[in-house]
């Protein structure tokens, strides 16, 4: 850490803050500029212990050398994590294509959507059966009915299941259907919920939040790793932006910069990440030569009648076709599907 | 709401939906004009059930018309709603002022705090006791203890007491403690903590999310309401922006848009909305001058030992001064403090 | 300057780095962390020419101390500038009001508005004559024909005007009109047009670019300096955001950010910076509760006929309502319109 | 054009809007809803002509329908432009990659430059003579110089080059030396150089605005096709948001956007778009994936000596591995290098 003294501290100020850090259990260095002194401080605290420190008489501004992340970071732990869904797995060199509906809305809607996502060579199925809406009034989930289904949807398919827990009492629950649960964009620091998926051993997929920084998505995986549960994979799904010909603005180079600093998994979502059924196929394309590992893909037979995210839902034959079209491009940077 | 047909739609294209459409219950209205048709739909069905209309084809885009809220409405409601907490009313001609220290870490200080407001003329006393930090390694709040002590400086100040829930499985505790609860910016679309709080009777303050609109603000305060807690109070705390100069970027003229659709009071909190206690109280005068029903404000005794967010904390003697500075600006635009 | 080396990096790499700061004439001191080594180097040089040592071997990255503007920054004259433009000053006791139209359309149009805001009080007079504007086909100003209304203007009212500039081939034109040179949010970065405005003595209003952070409009304010014209004032306009409520985020807190770092008078234009007519009010009031030394404001006699900006326009009669309402404000933060 | 008005509009207001609009020269289409009247309006006037209207009495608010763009369009010409410079193709089959430095620093550095990147298959030769920078302290550039070093590389290499031009009075001694102009993002709406260079016929690359929407963008393409040249591309180069672990957010998706809404061939920077050197690889094969018509990548002999933007320069070497990796994901998505 460095702490930025003011241009009219006084010795005494200085003095001060040497003082105190030593207290803390630092170690300081002092360097003194034409304009300005700074103290370089060695030790063990985090940032957040010595941000207080900006209130003191004649500090200017604390500047935080150290990442705030340990577990999830790629310092910690050099090589990519291999996370183990049934039999699928995120960072190794297979690149697994999660797909199926925003919402699980019925039994003929699930089950048509998963054997056409199956036929086409996805691995995994997705299926909202608790959904966070933005109105009350919108549709909010068939609740257990719907994670019932997509148990039965897996027995008949073989696909392993992800769906999102949004309420900490229902976590116990949702482990008894899922092989993997979602923390959606919306619950990205909720902290309890968060705690709570960490006490469980079930691989977790940590939606971005919708205007988080790489950073603070990175805290919100530290927090489930601390409570115990290391099985994270993380999903970007564009972030919030001023620009409106997208519903967010898919941020790519997370991909790159995720890799660069963690060691977990990163799975991109287009279907969120653009809110636009013609941009998916593009930016999943993107996503795999850009090294994500994994896709998270919305399809739905009529996307007319989605109860939740027509939109930007490909229909079956779309998506049959993106998984042909995504082979090769998987292939040109040394990866499988 | 409008139905904008792409240009290259084919008459089929628009006869399936406007047939679609009265299937729906709508009365339709189509305009031809060079380059597009459009359709005007009229009913009772909410955008959401509509949006999917986006998929069929023909349809370049759906805009919707009407504002999503509806109890949290100025068209519902057209006087500003009288929030009463205790004996401090929100949305009248008075405004309360909300102080305390960001978090409650002891005895010693929450008393002294607590004594220090009261006194520069506060109206009511926050501190938190959940606290949602973005790093798990950083402290978390005393929990039960924190309330029980915010309760005990409520009875030795006379002073009503605002403090965050985080987990909806607390809230039957802070309301045997506290008068208002507090929804926090990381937990403005939490609907499952929303629902929650909205089957009590308590006031809440809605503390806007990160990077919320001012809709989605209102939607939030709209889960509340239709759970059937009207006692709703808005509470603009900064948005997420690209500049750094300051934590995040004090939206002012959300108190303007709010109290143009909405009959809720409006508070604002400088404090988080800039994170610099040296701009506090110029956004303090700023928001009573604007119109705002409140504020609220980080006062700490020590804030270079604060356990968190010292740097926006206001010393004593810094917010008695600005208590006498708020007083005849305040007057200045037909209120009091 | 704060060098952070990586935690892999090797003794020569050190080496390198520090022999490299020593040869551009730093003094260094370096501080050796568990995890982290970092420089701190001391000397003279910018910023800019030290980023490139980021490309170095075992370099993380870059930490400057300094800030970047030299003539604009408080700490080159602490004494907030007082810019005369006529017989109007900027930083001073008094609280000037600029208004007037967007754009100068015609004679009737210009002198009927230029009347009744003199008659409200206003200390300038405002309008375009070349007009930035988005789309190629809508109205781009009356250009000299628009300079020369205004100078007319300002016979008939004794107010000094402001117009904006946009080549910098018509500077010396601009001078022959206007008492002081605008220059608008989307010319910020137009460091040709910077360079040329400084190179006259006439006062010039620098307005916030759509989305520049205070650092780099101050970095505008540089550039006009340095040039050798230190007669510049500082407009606030709003900035982008995600937030469609408002046309533009205003940024009060820039206020008080720009009076902590520079000593050049700051004025804002809440006209810009909503959009929004019924918003102007509030936030005009705001900003001098905040402590500007300065208003810019839209008035318009039929604001539905006005070719630009009409939605944002204040009425005559709302103006000079407006204007009985900000003087008690003024007065209650120790100021005078 | 949608006018909606507002729910307590009298018959009065609608009645003087309808006749208004029929002035105008529109046809109205009513839309009675319950608790919101719309008309529907026909007509040829732009969107800008219109807006004004939102200040009459009763209005709530204009939705425009049509797009304001026309020649930039792909309604207007459904084919994808086929841009030529040199013997270079931006729109067909062949992806072009332009490289080179950010600044033309000296002869050696833009000849050792050229070299490499010719000898590594790039198709055009970058290099800035300009330099517009944030701070008037920094290198600004080599100005005509430059402009004749680059020549003297084309000559050498054979490579077409292209250059910025910052300045109106420039155009005409910069077409002398390049095949392409290019306008740099801080000047996307300097609309006084948009209308000059569209008076060349020189092709245009047109960088993206720091915060400029996808529409913006192509409303300065519309600034310089009005004024005559149609050779116009575009170049995403990352816009700015909140995230600060990339200098700016490289928007993919705008790759499928522009190509959805215009005809312009578009070309990514993975260079400007993340700000890292270790990010341009994978970003520049994601957006060959994308579908994008070409890339701009920036490489440095010694990224740690460079004058400007070193951190985001790839060495030689790491660019002619990059020309290997691409290669394979252009034939997997049908194209060549």
């Amino acid at each position: 850490m460095v702490v930025v003294m003011q241009r009219t501290a006084s010795q005494e100020d200085l003095e001060a803050v040497v003082n105190r850090l030593r207290e803390l259990g630092f170690a300081t260095h002092i360097s003194r500029g034409v304009e300005r002194t700074i103290i370089g401080a060695v030790g063990e605290k985090t940032i957040d212990q010595l941000q207080r420190l900006e209130a003191m008489s004649g500090v200017e501004r604390i500047v935080p050398i150290l990442q705030p992340f340990k577990l999830a970071g790629r310092e910690f732990q050099p090589e990519t994590s291999q996370i183990q869904v049934g039999n699928v797995v995120f960072g190794g060199q297979m690149i697994p294509v999660i797909a199926g509906p925003c919402a699980v809305e019925n039994e003929k809607q699930l089950f048509e959507t998963a054997d056409h996502v199956k036929k086409a060579g996805a691995s995994m199925l997705r299926g909202g059966a608790f959904k966070p809406r933005t109105s009350p009034y919108t549709f909010q989930g068939l609740e257990e009915e719907g994670l019932r289904l997509l148990a039965e949807a897996r027995r008949r398919t073989g696909l392993p299941v992800v769906t999102e827990v949004v309420n900490p009492r229902d976590v116990e629950t949702v482990i008894q259907y899922a092989d993997m649960l979602q923390i959606g964009a919306r619950n990205m620091q909720n902290y309890t919920l968060l705690k709570e998926v960490g006490m469980s051993r079930r691989p977790v997929l940590v939606k971005r939040g919708l205007s988080a920084t790489v950073e603070e998505w990175l805290m919100a995986a530290e927090y489930i790793m601390l409570a115990g549960n290391e099985n994270v994979v993380l999903c970007e799904r564009g972030i919030r932006t001023y620009e409106t010909q997208t519903r967010n603005t898919l941020d790519m180079s997370a991909v790159a910069a995720v890799q660069e600093l963690s060691h977990l998994p990163i799975v991109v979502d287009p279907s969120h990440g653009t809110g636009k059924w013609r941009y998916v196929t593009p930016m999943a394309l993107a996503a795999v030569a850009a090294g994500a590992d994994g896709l998270m893909i919305e399809v739905h037979c009529r996307p007319e009648e989605a109860l939740s995210d027509g939109p930007q839902s490909l229909r079956p034959e779309v998506f049959a076709r993106l998984m042909e079209r995504l082979a090769p491009v998987a292939k040109a940077v040394g990866r499988t599907l």
